[in-house]
């Protein structure tokens, strides 16, 4: 008898017309919201086997992984997903800023008032430091 | 002179072909990621003039607000977008449970191993008791 091994979470996700799931990651340590990025079924497998966090690029149309260029790579804690299954929550252990502007977070700049905006985080190194760097 | 109120956060934020947004809604308090739902130009409209999250429902190709039925109201503390311009976040203080399976948040189940899961955290409400009482 083939024992009973229980439901994939793959059978409860919901990957849309393009086969894409979005992915929030946070710190794990802070809670901070870090980026959202767009995960294909091989990317999601790809960060389930290594530990490290796997995307699919729309603009680009490419596999990546976080930090392939920078070496700003996330370690994946947790993996979680939403009731209706097309959305993912990864804790991660962030290397350098999440962000390709240099910010800890994606997300440093916030409303305010009725349409106006202001940074929210001080850039932790200058992109330029990040992508040219040997 | 009219004088220069500078950029709107509106021009920052690149709509999808379908005119949305997503926005991961965050406990403030707690950090907890609660939801992810999508916002048009109108929602997140009303969401910056009232204070409480107005979404756009893809299912049911229809304008809400959080908790209209349930009571459940998120209070807007911050909105802050990303790099990209393509992705909210929204800070709230939240009433009751975010799910409307009756848990904190609709990332109560997480992966385990290599494809099992695991729920997480306690349901607060059944579901029965949040969308039929009076």
């Amino acid at each position: 008898m083939v024992p009973c091994m229980g439901m994939s979470f793959y059978d409860k996700l919901k990957f849309n017309a393009d086969g894409l799931i979005p992915a929030i990651v946070q710190d794990q340590k802070t809670g901070r919201v870090l980026m959202m990025a767009w995960m294909n079924r091989a990317s999601l497998e790809k960060t389930v086997e290594t530990g490290k966090t796997h995307f699919w690029s729309r603009s680009r149309q490419k596999f990546w992984m976080k930090g392939e260029e920078s070496g700003h790579t996330q370690s994946v804690k947790d993996i979680a997903f939403d009731c209706d299954g097309d959305t993912l929550l990864v804790q991660v252990e962030q290397t350098g800023p999440a962000c390709h502007e240099g910010y800890r977070s994606c997300f440093f700049q916030s409303v305010e008032g009725a349409s106006a905006f202001k940074t929210t985080e001080p850039q932790l190194i200058p992109p330029e430091q990040i992508y040219h760097k040997k």
